[in-house]
C-alpha cells in the first residue's frame, strides 16, 4: 500500500485473467480463445487500414460498427453501444446502472469479474446460490434488489437457462436493470437480444473474442433500449472518447459481415464440445452440461488440483479456481479436435 | 435522465471531442493530429500481426512495449503503465490518486477532460487561474490539496513550463501525486521525465497520438515511481484485464523504435509551427508562444466566433472553444506547410 493511493486503489482486489504463459509452448485450454483463426476477411480489413489514416483519430462514436451489429441483430442503432471488450463494457455497466447502498444480485459461481467491478465502485451484492448441479433458478433473483447481472451461459459452469426463464427474471426486476452477459452465447444458446424490444430494463453484452476468434482485437458491445445505451455513452464518454481504434473497427466490422465463416467456425466447437464431452465421461469424469465453449468437469477419484497440476507438466493448460464450491472442479477450454486429443491422451494417462 | 441510471450517471457532463466529418473533405485542423503518417514500420508490424494469433488474448501486462518505453526514457519496467490513449490512463488516475472531499488543483483554462474525471469520480477541485497571457505560476499550487495535474505544454493554450518550474510544483506538493500531462511535450518542451527519480510522487503522462502519429491507435502512457505504477495496475485491473489489442501493442512498440522518422516528423511541425506563428503575427493575430503542435491565437478586430465559422465555411476546421476568457481564441493544429498555407490564404481573405 503506498500512502499516494485513493482509498478506491487501496480496497481494490484486481481480477487475475488466465495465464499467457511464455515459457513454452502449451496446449493452450485455459482462456476460452477460439481454436480457430480469425475470418480471413477480418485479417484483410486489418491490412487495409494499416495505412495513412491511422494519425487521425477514430470516429468516437463507432458508428459502422454500430450499423453493422444493429442490422445483424435487428436493432436500432440507438440500441447499440461497443466497446473495448466485453469486460469494458461491463464496467462501463457497474458504473451507469448500479448505485451504493442497493444491493445487486448475481450467482454465487459466476464470472469472477462482477465482484471485483462491484468492490471498484462501491457497489453491495447479495449471492444468488446455484443448485447442487450448478444451475441457475430464476424465482431466486425476485427479491428486492438494485440490479441484476448473470452470464448465459454460466462461467465458468458453461450452464444455460432458456429464454422463457431469463424473460421471467427480467419481468420480475421491471423497476432495475437486468444484465445478461452473453460472452458464451453464440455456442449453443438462444439469445436475449429478441426480448429487448418489450423490456426497457434488459442489456444483453456480447462479445467477439469468443465465438468471432478476435480475443486479440479486444471488442465487446451491449443491446439494449436507447436509454440505456444512453447511459452507457454518459459514463464512456466521460472517461475515454475513443475506446475502440480504427483497426478494431474495421477488423469487427469485417467480423459481422463474414456470417458464413463465423457459422462454421462455431458449429465446429459445437460439435467438438459434445464430442469430447463424451470421452470425458468415458473417463468417469462428471461432466456439466454446457452450452459454452469450454466444459466444467471434475473427477471422483483424482482432485482438481492435482490434474491441474499433471496437465500442465504434460504442457496441457486448463483453468483451475482454487474456490469454495468448485475447487474440486477444471474449466477445460475447446480448442481443436487435436488439441482435445492431446488432452483426452493425457488424462488417460494421468488416470490410468 | 433515464430511472434507470445510476446517481453517478446521471450527474455526468461528458466530454464532447473535436469533430470528425464526414459531410465533406475539411482541412482538419481542430483535433491537434499529426500531418504526417505512423511510420511505416509501424504499418508494416500492423500487417504482420493480422494474423491468426489475434484470436488469442494480448499480453495482459504489454510487457514489449513497456520495455521498449522504459528503455527509451530511461527507466525501470515497473516505472511504466500502458493504456487505450492517454485519456483513458488519465481517468485511471484520478480514480488511483485523487479521493472525494481532498480537492484537487489544475489551472482554470486547461484540458477540458479534468473536470470531466472529477465529477465521474466525485473528486472536488480548485481552479488555479493562469495570468492574463495564459501562463502558469508554479507558486499558485502550493495551497493545501489533494493532488495536483496540469498539461506542459498546456492546452488549449500551447504554453510551457521550464522543467525548474515543474520540479517546484513537485517539491512543494510531496505529500499527494502531481501529475503532469505531456501530450504535447515531444513538440520542444523538456519532460520531467528525469524527476522522477527523485520525486516518488511525480507521474508523467504521454500519448503516442501526437508527436507518433497514431491517434487512431489508441495509446497512451503514464511514468513514475513503481509505486503509482502499481496503483495504476489495481485500477485498470478491476476494469478490463486488456485494455489495449495485439495490434495497438505492435504498432506502438514500432513507433518507439524508429526513432529517426519521430524526430524528422516532430521537427517539421516545429518548424511550420514557428513560420506560421511568424505568417498569423503578420496578419495581425495575437499569438501565445506554444511549444505544443498547436496555436492559440486571437485576432484584434473579427472575433474568434465568426472566424471560426468563415474558415468553416471554406472547408477549414479549428477548434472553438465557447468558454470564459478564452471564447475569443482559436485553437489551430498544425498541419502539412500546405494545409498551413491554405488557413493563411482563407485568414488573409477574411480579414481584407
Amino acid at each position: 500500500m503506498s500512502k499516494y493511493w485513493s482509498q478506491v486503489a487501496k480496497r481494490l482486489e484486481p481480477y487475475v485473467p488466465g495465464e499467457q504463459p511464455r515459457d513454452r509452448k502449451y496446449v493452450k485450454l485455459n482462456t476460452n480463445e477460439s481454436p480457430y483463426p480469425p475470418s480471413p476477411k477480418v485479417l484483410a480489413a486489418i491490412k487495409e487500414v494499416a495505412c495513412e489514416r491511422l494519425s487521425l483519430y477514430p470516429d468516437p462514436t463507432c458508428l459502422s460498427l454500430r450499423q453493422c451489429i444493429a442490422e445483424y441483430h435487428g436493432l436500432a442503432l440507438e440500441q447499440v453501444f461497443v466497446g473495448n471488450g466485453s469486460d469494458e463494457v461491463l464496467a462501463f455497466c457497474f458504473q451507469a446502472f448500479f448505485d451504493p447502498g442497493n444491493p445487486i444480485l448475481f450467482p454465487d459461481i459466476t464470472y469472477s469479474f462482477y465482484p471485483v467491478y462491484a468492490n471498484l465502485y462501491n457497489i453491495d451484492y447479495q449471492l444468488v446460490e446455484l443448485e447442487a448441479d450448478f444451475s441457475l433458478v430464476g424465482e431466486k433473483f425476485a427479491t428486492t434488489n438494485g440490479g441484476v447481472i448473470f452470464p448465459n451461459p454460466n462461467a465458468p459452469t458453461g450452464r444455460y437457462i432458456p429464454l422463457d426463464a431469463v424473460r421471467e427474471i427480467v419481468e420480475k426486476n421491471s423497476n432495475q436493470v437486468v444484465i445478461v452477459d452473453e460472452a458464451y452465447i453464440d455456442f449453443g444458446g438462444q439469445s436475449a437480444v429478441e426480448l429487448i424490444a418489450y423490456y426497457p430494463n434488459l442489456l444483453v453484452v456480447q462479445t467477439l473474442s469468443k465465438s468471432r476468434s478476435l480475443a486479440g482485437l479486444r471488442v465487446g458491445f451491449a443491446m439494449g433500449h436507447e436509454d440505456l445505451i444512453a447511459g452507457l455513452d454518459r459514463v464512456k464518454n466521460s472517461i475515454n472518447s475513443y475506446t475502440l481504434d480504427q483497426v478494431a473497427i474495421a477488423g469487427a466490422v469485417e467480423a459481422f459481415k463474414d456470417e458464413a465463416y463465423f457459422n462454421e467456425t462455431r458449429h465446429k466447437v459445437i460439435v467438438t464440445r459434445e464430442k469430447t464431452a463424451n470421452r470425458l465421461t468415458a473417463l468417469g469424469f462428471n461432466v456439466i452440461p454446457s452450452q459454452a465453449n469450454f466444459l466444467f468437469i471434475s473427477h471422483p477419484v483424482v482432485t482438481a488440483g492435482v490434474l491441474y497440476q499433471k496437465l500442465r507438466e504434460q504442457g496441457i493448460l486448463v483453468r483451475y479456481f482454487n474456490k469454495n464450491k468448485i475447487n474440486n472442479f477444471l474449466r477445460v477450454s475447446i480448442g481443436s479436435e487435436e488439441e482435445m486429443d492431446s488432452l483426452i491422451m493425457a488424462l488417460h494417462n494421468i488416470l490410468k
